[in-house]
């Protein structure tokens, strides 16, 4: 853990230059506007220790995957969001001396996110060896208004002294992903023009074939006036461009450059359309300039943060830790693409790939659908049902048929594309939470339409899965789930994992009803349904019924709690407690075998179940399971935390929630982990937002009403969490007496607090005391 | 399954040239001394498919795994028998054209492996695009009597034309492995000459550092008379030496190069030691002459046969079959170096890397036991010893401790070094293989010392391991073993797989049974092997005899079987017959998923440790176990065929018996897995000679005697088998009415046959009727 962030409401502040923590820095200030987005490289010629990293959403390369003998069923490639050109670069020469932020002593170094207003701002004092002191300024955003702009204000003021300079802004395609299975180039260039009138460079993705344009133009301006910038070299070498000008710096006065980069693909242009997209994305940014732009930028923010902020009183790393998660889940997914998704790491790094995983469903779903307008979580659904026909190919590949659908772990379009047999291969579960998503997003938007025109098909296909996928046991008399995976990662291949049978049950019951309902209530719709999924209605519906009423659930019944899968008991029962504190976390001190054979848990297993299906269970149920395996899980997924601490919540553990919520709320500004240089655990962001409002909040939906049951952290004065809620804009406060709740929308709402009906009139609020 | 070889009884003959079938020949014709080895590739310049292939035992390369993500335990490496510098070559243009075999009209094609004398020779006519017809006759052989030296006689004989053609002799080190994980070459050239004398080439390997140098000498002959070749042109490029000569050809008359290649390698010599080294073999070969040193290779060879031919009567197939697994198993192994060992392709292609498995303990010690000299078997078991200090350190890297020894599943110098994970990585088993054949070793020879030089500290480190491999289950309160996959690799990370807890418990009680002897008759050997492994006398020796009676052992009390493992009666039981044809083997047609959650076996696993463990169950007990086990092993396995022919001849099924022989006695000969143009199963074969002696000869070691039940397959008239044991070398031959058996031995011989003990004296032999 590292604590070298300075704590701040709404701004994220490294004061003093880290060069040991340079790449964590990186990662923390990455910045991106869901179309695009990069690491908060520096702009200077850098020499330090560094992962450079620029990423266009959807743009992917199809790596060859790492096996030792590869199998049928395995996928063929590994995808990745690939590292793109590198579009920031200003690097400033003097009397030939690089200005280089590692290797020059540096003073009055600050590097800023303001999460407020959406920009990245660095300042520092440079002395060249010379003792040529210069003062730079930066400030760097991805607009989310123009969604294919970048700008960059550079200032430089020389400190002591007066000298021409020479300044290089370049646009460099010669990059690599550090983690090419291969150690292959992804890009092949296109075409190119360092004296167009906006230089411009269009590069290609090797296999996939997308293409990205980008182009730049950049000003001057002298003591706040513009200069014109007639005397260039222009320089073009293998996939790069560049510009190589002087500028005449004079002492104590400020120049600034300002360089604008139009970032344009061909997942949103043809191809032969890129360059006028380009230069189209150049004049707008010109005609606003850089002003303009960056106050369109602070009002759109301001307007997300009007929908979604969670403020916090008494506590200001708190407050800071979880507004850094709803600015980098706004950065990363902003759900005008149906065709995106979110990555692990967002725009941040390389790890994972930037491929979509099952933690959407599970850990993100709940913040877009509470802090968005429906279609953003809408969207996110919707990239699941586009892919229901690869779905079911997959499925085919291991040998399923009739339109049994199995949603990949890991993809980029569809088709399943992770890079690890032992983990990933059998966790087959991700179908399950596929299935929950749809019941959870009806379930809080009341958009029960999403049933017949998506969700249906796709429940169909998951739930023939999970018939295709049970086997009778003779020897039970039961239908058994052999050879799966489930969330917890520190087991393989294990039979009967009772999260996996639990979710597989739930989602042909909930098949079934949603045939029901449509059925009765959209009869057309349901015909269409069936025809297009050849449904034997008969056949079947009677197949699942007899495999969910007689589906082996694992238990065990001397301690009364779910077992885990078959055989756990046979483990060596541990509890974390037991484990050095050198030796921990396990995944880094410990053989895979001896993780494999140990009871620890690498995050919520069957506590997920009990956190996905709560209304299934009593309370005392969820406890004795809560007390049996959370002793036993060493939480080294950053998605254990969350359900962890929403479980404790529902069972009264205040304190043990709170201290959930702090190893994940700050995960990545304290390089909790020690893996943040890799880039930021985005969807462990999302947990975060679930802990703070499901977990202290106790925000559910019952009885088709948004219900409350707040606890107040001890260590603060108050939070607040806003949220969207079928049309009414609501600010929950939670402090130490009272929970208010105004309701902005124009409609009375009545929720439950505390278990009780409340009605809110529109624009009104009510206040219940915390002691009820 | 293939049948272009044409059936005799001492040679392998392709008629006529199957370009389609062209690997499978070069893998069939392939030619090892014990120190080196080489596929059948053509000396000619060849434009068809091709695997090249030249190996050198012992010299390998340790290729970067490839893994998606590498975890804790892993091998670093994946070792690899490097494909070496081709020595072969001799190329013949004519009028400028190269006499390419796959690209020129050939008749009268021959390729011949003489199993008797140890030689390959190819004959055959070609016609130019001219009309030019020469007619080609080469022999090539590896010596045996000295092992670094290979020679070639090739003779030209110009059928309808007179003229001068090009001969191009190269030592060519420009060569890759076909699986290199990363495309890389593995050598690097350190020097070379191509006008010295002797012509020489010294590579080098990367990372390991071996060198290896090549040198050639060649002489000429026209029509029998040795000729003088003062002209020759030296080419010396990138790790490739070569002469180019012009010789005269007359119509009708015979031209014959002589090459002679010296092959040595710092395994034997030191670096700057190899040219001398080299030239020493050339001159030997000079002096010797091609004539002589074939006729040494004959006498060799016939040595070897008279020690440990097959001979079958009646059945020409299975006498080519059974003679061509004994020609490849002693061309593979000679027993001279304890650094080698037995790669599961030998020296005929790259596959599974050239290194030691545990295949080499369980499949091929008894053919080594039986047909060489103690020292040979002794040889192969001192390999185990020499890496105890590295198989202590591969179970410290796992995680064990005190001294307990993992040895690994695939290595070459004692390290794990296998290249898949979810296979290999928990076969453990392996462990209780190389502890049972130094048990199997010492009933073999009766020598009883090698316990205490080398066995019992072996013994003493598998024992921890099984010890903390290991753990009580609270639940079965029982000591139980998870996470591990047994011989059946179509499982994976099983729990309680009855044939490695069965192996722990033997392994564990010969070990104490072997320090009770070891302290009993030579105490001071005890106390230095006490010392040296720090055994706790007390403390060890409790626990294990604690684990060794409170062993879970998964039986299914139904049927009254053994339990292959926890779990498995969960499966849905079916018979190999329910699978569809087109749908065999099930490895190449069925995901890895549906293999996993199937009840199909690959090869035998239960019954595996009924094989080792026979003495310890009744027939009743086996028979049980085969008639649920079998029906459902698919036996794609090269290994499984042996092991339930042996069985179902003890269980008197003479007809399955033969069957399972046949699947494997021409595995390679007729290319029945479609893979043998990968390289041989080496491996299988000594399963065969195992098939055919302790299958259908019954020979067993019982009562400290060599024991004997035969039975004669219907289709044959009779076979014998030579046995050397216990200094007495045996011949026994078995027809339909008697079985005979024949002592060379200078001492007499007390046999168990059919049950009852029979004398034999010295040189004498006894005969008993087939009816008893």
């Amino acid at each position: 853990m590292k604590n070298y962030i300075t704590h701040h409401p709404w701004k994220i502040i490294e004061e003093g230059y880290h060069a040991e923590h340079n790449r964590i820095s990186e990662s923390i200030f990455s910045l991106g506007n869901g179309k695009f987005g990069q690491r908060g490289n520096f702009e200077e010629y850098f020499s330090g220790e560094t992962l450079q990293g620029n990423y266009l959403g959807g743009v992917y390369y199809p790596d060859k995957t790492r096996v030792g003998w590869w199998k049928n069923g395995y996928p063929e490639y590994f995808a990745k969001v690939l590292n793109a050109p590198d579009w920031n670069g200003i690097r400033i020469k003097i009397n030939g001396e690089e200005l280089d932020p590692h290797r020059l002593k540096l003073t009055d170094f600050v590097r800023e996110l303001n999460m407020q207003d959406g920009y990245f701002k660095k300042t520092y004092i440079a002395e060249f060896t010379d003792g040529k002191q210069v003062k730079i300024e930066s400030k760097r955003m991805l607009s989310i208004v123009n969604d294919e702009l970048g700008a960059i204000k550079y200032s430089i003021t020389p400190l002591n002294f007066s000298s021409s300079v020479e300044v290089l802004l370049p646009i460099d395609g010669n990059i690599m992903n550090e983690d090419a299975n291969y150690d292959e180039y992804f890009w092949d260039e296109i075409e190119k023009s360092a004296s167009a009138r906006a230089p411009y460079l269009i590069v290609e993705t090797r296999k996939t074939h997308f293409r990205a344009c980008y182009a730049m133009h950049y000003t001057l301006e002298v003591d706040g006036k513009p200069q014109s910038l007639t005397q260039f070299d222009t320089i073009e070498q293998e996939k790069y461009i560049a510009h190589k000008t002087h500028i005449e710096l004079e002492e104590g006065k400020t120049s600034t450059i300002y360089k604008y980069a139009a970032i344009v693909t061909s997942r949103y242009h043809e191809n032969n359309e890129l360059k006028e997209a380009a230069s189209e994305v150049l004049a707008d940014a010109k005609h606003k300039g850089f002003c303009k732009i960056l106050d369109d930028q602070k009002a759109a923010w301001a307007d997300k943060w009007n929908h979604g902020d969670i403020a916090v009183e008494g506590d200001t790393a708190a407050q800071q830790g979880i507004r850094y998660n709803i600015f980098q889940l706004n950065q990363t997914y902003t759900g005008k693409d149906e065709r995106l998704n979110i990555g692990p790491k967002g725009f941040t790094g390389e790890k994972y790939g930037g491929s979509t995983y099952w933690d959407t469903e599970a850990y993100l779903l709940p913040f877009y659908l509470s802090t968005s307008e429906p279609e953003v979580a809408r969207n996110l659904l919707i990239y699941r049902f586009k892919h229901l026909q690869k779905a079911i190919e997959n499925a085919e590949k291991l040998g399923f048929k009739d339109g049994a659908a199995l949603y990949p772990m890991v993809t980029m379009n569809g088709e399943e594309c992770h890079n690890e047999w032992e983990i990933t291969f059998e966790e087959i579960h991700r179908n399950g939470a596929i299935a929950f998503a749809i019941y959870n997003y009806i379930r809080y938007t009341g958009d029960q339409s999403y049933l017949e025109e998506y969700g249906l098909e796709v429940l169909i296909g998951i739930s023939r899965f999970w018939a295709q996928r049970v086997n009778f046991s003779e020897e039970k008399q039961k239908y058994v789930m052999l050879g799966v995976t489930g969330p917890n990662e520190y087991e393989n291949n294990v039979h009967n994992n009772w999260y996996t049978l639990k979710m597989a049950q739930w989602t042909m019951q909930y098949t079934k009803e949603s045939i029901e309902y449509v059925k009765s209530n959209i009869p057309e719709e349901w015909t269409r349904i069936a025809t297009k999924s050849s449904f034997n209605e008969t056949e079947e519906l009677k197949k699942w019924t007899d495999i969910c009423n007689n589906l082996y659930l694992p238990k065990d019944e001397k301690r009364n709690i779910f077992l885990q899968q078959d055989g756990f008991l046979d483990k060596d029962l541990r509890t974390v407690n037991e484990i050095p504190e050198n030796q921990k976390p396990i995944h880094k001190h410990w053989s895979w075998d001896r993780i494999l054979r140990s009871c620890y848990i690498k995050q919520a297993d069957v506590l997920q179940g009990l956190y996905f299906l709560e209304d299934q269970f009593d309370t005392d149920t969820i406890k004795r399971n809560y007390d049996f395996y959370e002793p036993m899980t060493v939480h080294e997924s950053s998605l254990s935390a969350c359900i962890h601490s929403i479980i404790a919540a529902k069972l009264g553990d205040e304190k043990r929630s709170y201290e959930f919520y702090l190893s994940a709320s700050r995960l990545d500004l304290d390089d909790y982990n020690s893996d943040s240089d890799e880039g930021l655990h985005i969807t462990s962001m999302g947990g975060t937002w679930m802990t703070v409002t499901q977990g202290f909040g106790g925000m559910r939906i019952k009885e088709n009403k948004l219900s409350f049951e707040p606890f107040m952290p001890e260590k603060w004065k108050s939070f607040a969490f806003k949220i969207n809620f079928r049309g009414h804009l609501l600010n929950i406060k939670i402090d130490k007496k009272n929970v208010n709740i105004e309701n902005k929308g124009n409609n009375s709402l009545e929720v439950l607090l505390f278990g009780k009906p409340h009605a809110i009139a529109a624009n009104d609020s009510i206040s219940v005391n915390m002691k009820h």
